[in-house]
């Protein structure tokens, strides 16, 4: 697991079709059509890259023993078949939050933004995946990764808007939303 | 400060002489006479290196907002004139610590190993340096630094004494002590 790379690499074509992309605070990615996941530094073919961003599994930062099993048994898997649509969000958090102590940072995401909390309500339907890149040198902090039926669009919308009216969110200067859709 | 990476490079030369290489646990480091820490990615000259390991400041991970001020108060700034001793450990920690829950490792590295309060004992004549390479893919999780004048050496012997005693450092499994003086 450790310093294991995941690649997102947009380009002409991909497994996903790229049906949107917004920059929700700060500057967009380049457009393009579609977007493949690579597990591992496997070079992608330079003629379809178009962007690409890099990110590790890691650990976890902040969950509590008793969260971590919560969201372990609620966790639905990635690939599901019926899960035909997807959101690649990439963001960054400002100077201001890194420079909080862990138990302040905790306090806002955990006690008072309650990400897991909410992230929790919409599972099974939406699955989610996080990776770290803020080490990495990378222009964002972290890839959040989502995977859902279009039956849950509405649902998916929902989490964004109870996730970005947190005080977590404050901290926030850079998000970017990739819609997806099998290609 | 976010993904700027520092090198600590190990060759036939350096900026600080290597007196000793130590495997404390698991596997050493390659024998070599001198050793360098270039900030950024400034390539080393290939003729020059034996080992190269790689890490970043990155935030803070435990530490709460009280013991942040504790430990900002308290630090010693790094090449001090009279700090003519040094001391590099990269440490690895087990798979069994990284799949532990924040409030679980915290629990081991604070309150029962107490591990800042040891260090802060020990200044302001032991100047420390924390680097994070774990999601680099590096061979280690950690590069620790140290850095104080000769006559302190007892003294730093007793801190890696009360730091290899604590039931955090059960779950170290590879351990190398770089020991150096000023070129």
């Amino acid at each position: 697991m450790a310093g294991t790379v995941t690649q997102v690499i947009a380009g002409g074509a991909g497994r996903w079709r790229i049906t949107g992309i917004v920059a929700v605070r700060g500057e967009s990615l380049g457009a393009a059509e579609g977007l493949t996941v690579v597990e591992g530094v496997v070079p992608a073919p330079e003629r379809a890259k178009i962007w690409r961003l890099r990110g590790v599994a890691s650990n976890l930062r902040y969950a509590t023993k008793a969260e971590q099993q919560v969201l372990a048994a609620a966790s639905p898997p990635l690939a599901r078949p019926e899960a035909d649509c997807g959101a690649l969000i990439p963001i960054r958090k400002t100077a201001a939050w890194w420079a909080l102590a862990q138990d302040e940072r905790r306090a806002i995401l955990a006690d008072r933004s309650r990400h897991v909390e909410i992230g929790s309500r919409y599972v099974p339907a939406i699955a989610r995946r996080l990776l770290h890149c803020r080490d990495l040198g990378e222009p964002f902090d972290f890839l959040t990764w989502f995977e859902f039926n279009r039956e849950h669009k509405s649902a998916f919308a929902d989490l964004l808007g109870e996730l970005r009216a947190s005080e977590e969110w404050r901290f926030i200067d850079r998000e970017v939303e990739v819609r997806l859709e099998r290609g």
